[in-house]
């Protein structure tokens, strides 16, 4: 007899580095697995360390790190998580990122410019990733960044489901804070039902030359509850404008929703206060208690992440999970 | 001595394939040089043969083939090409690609597709590939699925020029024909002096839930001369539909502009009966006789290509020619 | 409990480009599977979309697609699946060409050449392969332009055991129509039992240097019944002169026997007149109607191919099969 | 006439990432060269962009950036300056790393762990570098990581002249503060002359086993002014007990001498109150005003680094430099 | 019904070089297969040429060969044999290499050298190795070296066991005889129980500045039982004039204990004569009856790499096996 | 200022291993240069080191080595060098030899079988090799296992002239010894002006099924000097055979011509009394005193090569040098 025979087992693992803690405890509690324990810890210059506490070898791993500020701590701790599970022998390796970092540098703007989201998908290819599994990419080509199989999750139903399910009855209009995202209106306009779109053209008025940029709604608004969308507010500063001119040009109210909260600097101040009668988030960054403010909504991502993990791990194909994308 | 020692020379060469000549020759006569000769043809099961009939050794090597119908051919002889300059010791391999084929294909759309873009990046990079030079590009993210740097040249101010020379003194608004394209339609706006924008809407109209789809123009076109813009035409449906819309909503008139001209099946007889006053081209495609109609204006587009492959072969920098992108 | 465990399974898919639907089919009968359902559609302008109506997650997917004319539409589309396949997260992807396209260019004849048949496998790998398996290739040292498994089958017994069974008693001999498959003919000889060789020499006659010109017979087949072979037949030209020579010289009759019949132009018309009695090939690419003639015969080569594809999903080891090549 | 001739140029460009500008203005001072100007700024959630305000074509292009705290923000700030030169036509991208960040992290120390060095050297090979020039490596064997040339250079010379020449007529003895950097020790003690050699053993006492850890010195030391050597110091805990040791054990006096001043946390008031008659480093990493302290001596690398850029231009080799590592 | 079903088994096959095949069949039945058997000769000329005589499709292939004299051949039937595996359809294939060859080349001693060690890592990778698994690296940087896991096992246990079981109660000095194996000695010092530690200072003398190189011990070891350790012995120059000094500074008695026993040319007779008790190696390197002699012990490695190998099928994590390396 | 620009030279530098140094010095001799001294020995145990005696900074390497018996060692110590080239900071490194090891397994002849010549191809291109300048591959396909430009010379020119020249006014017939060459002598034939060809059948002859292989001449030899020729002539014992069976069968007289002398074992003496006339090489491998005997003619090889990579560094193109291949 030359060989020996055994029927293999697969095991999910789930790993977490330290940026997002809570979401990955959540999404544990969704599967009823718990989190992988290891060591991390950053020396005092910043280096980052990471050793697992328990045997990876074989695992079908699934790592997830939310990119959330200090991003570049966030990014090194993954990359650095991602080369240890490959070096102990980790049978895939599934880099779960429910915002991937950088993602607004995905072209060259002018010349001279990196493209860091191409960057991004490289370190991770090289440093051992089989798979990334992300949510709402700030452009859908930057799928076509990594060289491997990127599962693409879609929160608009969770935000939507939320909306529609919070204000029966109410007249919507979709707008998109400027000419970037009409595309994203219009499909929030087919979710809500086919509702009007509109969106913010940032422009010098060709009526009046010598004055500065101005603000105007392309679209028809008036009277209706605006929602304002966007795939992630940073600073805050275009979505508040928006409802400002919204407001101007005669919205009965206007929400705002994003999938993506990352809040920067004045961010939760200007969303407070900026007469959005609410403003709703996913959890798909953490969004720490100072910078939560009244009118402020966040929805959990974790068992919609618990949900695609789980087909990933079992081959399965939830279609409208996916949306289409199974 | 154990060295011999030499003053390095380099040398443009431009080669072409078969399926845009006229373009190739153009370019050729813009930067004073000739296309090297070749055999080039094809085996009656398809299978293409290319043999260059000048030593390529050591040149600069600028490899140009328009991805037309019939675009796997194409594509495959624009290879094949690639891959004899890389075994023939071309020093450097530049992939002039005035239209890259398959680019609409650059993300899934839905589960289980492919993303053919990147695909195309891809083979050209493994056929030895170091750079890549091209034209108004689907999306700019495209840039990103090459791994080496890509030129990216920009049409706008060849068509915007030409429509402003031919049409002083007019009110202009600039259409996208759906919602995906209002950002370029933005840049065309800020380029015609900050005009007015518009995009046509498909929708169920949601007053009228059980009627079937209709476009709505959004945004303010009454009484003006509308340029819908685009990318690319193909069977030109959506455009020739946007014609019909604004002439409906009150357009004074339209013109059609867009760089790349794929024209297939039906659309020479659609653009040339829909309504518009002018259709505007450049010629990164070959648009044959029998697809030319009365009120077509092509453009040539060599000028810019040849002045992008001289700035590049002399490592110079003239950053309005690619609009920053030096 | 930190981790989930499953037994996973392996899960056999047979996918088909649109090149030889009927070859597609037909293995998959063999196998006892149907051949996954999926959107294929090529746009106007010759690009090619692919979409699978079912999961192909984790998979152990075969994707057939013979190379035939148009040949480099069969290919892209090839490649098109392949790199969907990928990115849906297939967990094994062999690519099945029954006839390799490009295979003749598989060296540099002179210099400033491609080497086409290692850019085919190189493109297989970018896009996603992980092993191909074919069938008599044109040289076989082609199976080491791919960097990994490549599974060569052998349709010499298919096509030598028909020649013996419908022609008992009979004194063959074998021939190869030029130089360079001499040593193909000499393994035809061992499996007809031992029969005399024979090729063709296409020279001028060193007697008579101002002639053009001329094919003479290199060995003995007068009387005999000849088997004239080859891997492929194209044109044909080089086929139908050697049976004419062979009828000179005295050769009792001909037949031809190919594995590929790509038969190109002329080739029916050809062979159908060249005075051979009967010309063989398999289906290993697509033999329509219009192309057959009365004295061809098609063998079916898709049970060799199933017997394959089920050895290489079971790990298998069926050395006759492979000719020792499990 | 087909190609068109020029006789090439090489142009050296300096680029510098922020985290240790002084040090680049200095080595480009050196050079006679100005620090390529561009704009890199950090967005709120710590992204970084980056991008050049000069022409980077054809450039023979040093990137310099020191990995200090906060380290990932100045390895991403590197990676993404690398990436923009590549995608902006630089022809060879040198890395230079003064110190090399992660650089202790060059083995798994115990299972799985990471192999961080390894990883910092395959992103920068994935985002584009041609070649490293770093100085003192943790590990010779570091070299190694990176595919591709790695100029590797020594700054001993620089601490040990400017020590003999401020210490004439000293008996030195040269110490390793732990068993991992004997072997540096020995290099010193060649360069000094040939002194004594000892090194700090951590134990427990064989004879005591009931006592805790203890540090002994090995090798003989008493009444000679001791060089305490490292690499880098970090938390500076080891060196400063070091120092302890050696003066309970009849030490004359005691000097440091590192590299890399990492001077993390309570490293500065450890160093300066440790006994140590003077602590001397280089400046590969920025040493900020209120980590100096009074006998606390940096000197200047730059003359080293630009020396080392110098011959990479020129493809020159002063092996005294390199120390035969020319 | 479009897929076929099965549940997948998987199956360790244990291959061997010619190089060590004892060894080999110690680590069958150690896990009670058969080595699998294979053609494997060598052509007059020095081709090496190997075929496996059942089938490997699917297999989880470990490759066994010790890197020996002539070390040349032993490498290339190595790689050639994880070839044949790749192109076989092996599934895994982890390269068991006890001794890795080259591995003191791991560095640019002085410029214009190679780093062989990585060139052997990069060899197995390209030619189809998924993983490594080897025993006491001459430094454990060369893990770093191979893109993929390495299991790195440690023979240290083995030897300290039969030294402390044949030697109770014995007062030992653990001395490295050089200072590059300081840390090394430090870990054996601590496996045998906290003893003093020592190295061998090759140096001129300062006090003697025309004399030539001297070597001194550095450290205490005067009335005990020194135990010299190294990873190999080659010459065996440096360990004899080690034990020589050794005896003349006081040392009771030597031992001298190595992992690899390379044993080249003169070694067998100088370790033979040095003075040491016993000379102690583990079989990682065969070593035939002409280099054995009376007071040399040569203790099996085979139960560590059989107990590696099964927990590297299992997936399992013994991490006292891999000293905590699992 | 921010740049430093220069004219870059290049450099010639010529490097040799130490298998065949006398075609090294004829090669440089030829081009007017000297080999660039290094250091090259052997460990004890086999393992190779190099180390340049000079700067080969932004050099264009050529590094020559005959893969001649020891085999394996000649090509570890090709590989090597090119390590040590590449990690020196060589601009380009063109592989050079003469010829290609392990060129006969170029294929799986049976199932389990490496692929050898590919595995050769890709050691060298992962050591660093930029090119591969070689003579006569025994399959011209080999040229497609090197991902990158191949220039393939052919000696037949200088064989062919030699017996032109030697011999007037003869009626040659050219005879491959099997049926794997014919192609090769059809090419023969035509450089000897068109002379027929034959070629030996190694068969059961069929009609006398009982008895054992005969080797039969297919063809026409009578009266003739046959001329047989192969690529490379190992043991002798094919061609040997074949001298005989056309001296029964009426051959004139017999020469033999091949490219590569490898000459093992029993090949000298074999050759030496096979009958043949005169045993024609060129010195790509090198051909010691005790391999020559009194008919045996060794051509040089270095002119051949010499000129090619003068071509090479000129990027030059002598198109009838490499028949077509420049």
């Amino acid at each position: 007899m030359s060989a020996i025979s055994a029927t293999p087992t697969k095991n999910m693992m789930l790993f977490s580095g330290r940026a997002h803690l809570e979401l990955a405890e959540h999404v544990a509690k969704e599967l009823d697995v718990t989190v992988t324990p290891q060591s991390a810890y950053s020396f005092a210059n910043g280096e980052i360390f990471v050793r697992f506490e328990e045997s990876v070898r074989g695992s079908d791993a699934f790592v997830l790190q939310s990119h959330s500020a200090p991003i570049n701590d966030a990014l090194m701790e993954h990359l650095i998580m991602v080369d240890a599970l490959k070096r102990g022998s980790a049978k895939r390796i599934t880099v779960v990122m429910p915002f991937w970092g950088y993602a607004r540098q995905d072209k060259k703007h002018r010349g001279r410019e990196p493209i860091s989201a191409r960057l991004i998908a490289d370190m991770f290819k090289v440093a051992g990733a089989d798979r990334i599994l992300t949510v709402d990419l700030h452009t859908a080509q930057i799928q076509g960044f990594f060289d491997g199989p990127v599962d693409h999750l879609f929160a608009l139903p969770v935000l939507a489901d939320y909306i529609k399910s919070t204000r029966p009855d109410t007249n919507f209009a979709v707008v998109s804070p400027d000419s970037g995202r009409v595309r994203l209106a219009e499909r929030w306009s087919e979710t809500l039902g086919g509702t009007p779109l509109a969106f913010i053209h940032k422009t010098r008025d060709p009526r009046k030359p010598n004055e500065a940029v101005a603000n105007r709604v392309v679209g028809d608004i008036e009277g209706r509850t605006c929602v304002v969308i966007d795939d992630m507010i940073d600073t805050g500063g275009t979505v508040a404008k928006a409802v400002e001119v919204l407001q101007k040009e005669g919205a009965a109210s206007v929400i705002i929703a994003a999938t993506h909260g990352v809040l920067s600097g004045p961010a939760p101040e200007r969303l407070a206060n900026c007469g959005a009668d609410e403003v709703i988030f996913t959890d798909t960054l953490p969004i720490p208690h100072e910078k939560r403010f009244a009118n402020m909504t966040v929805l959990p991502i974790a068992p919609l992440l618990a949900e695609a993990i789980h087909q990933v791990f079992e081959d399965g194909s939830v279609t409208s999970l996916f949306d289409g994308n199974a």
